[in-house]
């Protein structure tokens, strides 16, 4: 993609709680977003909804559009999946044709409900991992997202918690770790995709942590000055 | 152990980077502490080196002495075990019958040399799970420690870095949290004994993040206020 222009994120799975706060802080930090959905009715909702936010927030114009999964996932340069881990390997098989050669953001954490504070993660040793060996060696997979509460990326204010962004291909990562400084985030190069272990299980010692102070903790790398 | 009188600490594997740290920090704290390697010999030099800086310090009086592994292991009502995950399996089958009712301290991080920034968590889970299945339900095995840098803790300076404290005991848990805040240090219920694998795979992102940033990187946990 050109560097100069900023990529279209298409947002698959775009209309649960993380999908909505991911379309809304890239929309206001003016990307063009495309929210996608099992049934294009339901990405039409969450786009007006945005829609709404924005004007009801002063934001001035947004560019946000919406279509079933397949559409989103054809019309993102970058392409953001936010499904359940249950969902993962069925909605991964049905976009590997649409997105060669693109870099797919994976967002999964592998929970295994109903015990999601316990760490439970797959063989394969990641849900990074899967995907990546889903969509082959053309995808540039990127994991990324998996240690912020979307109740943070819905909400207008400031955000304290750092994210690991893993991934095969440096380049790639460093696209990512742009649109999350765009949204406000302070994202680091976590090492390769399989390193998206770290950050998948340290969601469910966060929900953890979640249950013992009734909130939405996070994580913020230290030492770094 | 009678809760107003303070835990004889035993150290295995005491002679290295990570349990020296402990040593000073605790003995420091008013504990007594007992150092403990494979060979006695190591395990004096240790001890004479922690007695040197204690004085030249001017801390005070310092309760410390040393063994070989299995008398620090004997001596200890919490023993730490810091050996690296190679010598893990051996160490734990050597102390097991020393050990019985007695909360040990798993510091092992399941690093696979030579790509230790690589997260290459044990088909058990983790290093810790390891550490309960050898050691038996007889034994109260908590996990904690695997993120802060040893170069921390043989400082005298404040230690910005939480640690994740699992183990399927939450008594156990609490003491070690208590053992860690005279160490100076902050640090959290993360759940049971296999938790563990987030910190342990923590420590290949936090490696990867010291060679890009030449630092001793930590985390800390955000939103609890």
């Amino acid at each position: 993609m050109d560097s100069d222009k900023k990529p279209v994120i298409g947002i698959v799975g775009g209309t649960g709680d993380l999908g909505t706060g991911i379309a809304r802080r890239l929309t206001r930090a003016g990307y063009a977003v495309v929210i996608g959905s099992r049934t294009a009715d339901n990405a039409h909702i969450a786009c007006d909804a945005l829609k709404q936010a924005a004007e009801a927030g002063g934001w001035g114009a947004i560019q946000v559009s919406s279509g079933d999964n397949h559409h989103a996932a054809t019309a993102g340069d970058v392409v953001f999946v936010t499904v359940p881990f249950g969902a993962q390997r069925s909605t991964l098989d049905a976009l590997v044709d649409h997105v060669s050669g693109k870099i797919v953001v994976d967002v999964t954490v592998p929970l295994v409900p109903p015990k999601v504070a316990r760490v439970q993660l797959p063989a394969e040793g990641s849900a990074g991992q899967i995907a990546q060996d889903i969509l082959g060696e053309g995808v540039r997979v990127v994991s990324a997202l998996q240690n912020v509460a979307a109740a943070h990326l819905n909400s207008d204010a400031a955000i304290h918690c750092d994210v690991l962004v893993t991934g095969n291909e440096k380049s790639a990562r460093q696209v990512v770790i742009d649109l999350l400084s765009a949204m406000g985030l302070t994202a680091y190069h976590a090492g390769l995709i399989n390193n998206a272990a770290a950050a998948e299980a340290l969601t469910s010692v966060l929900i953890n942590l979640n249950k013992q102070f009734k909130t939405h903790a996070g994580i913020k790398i230290t030492g770094l000055d």
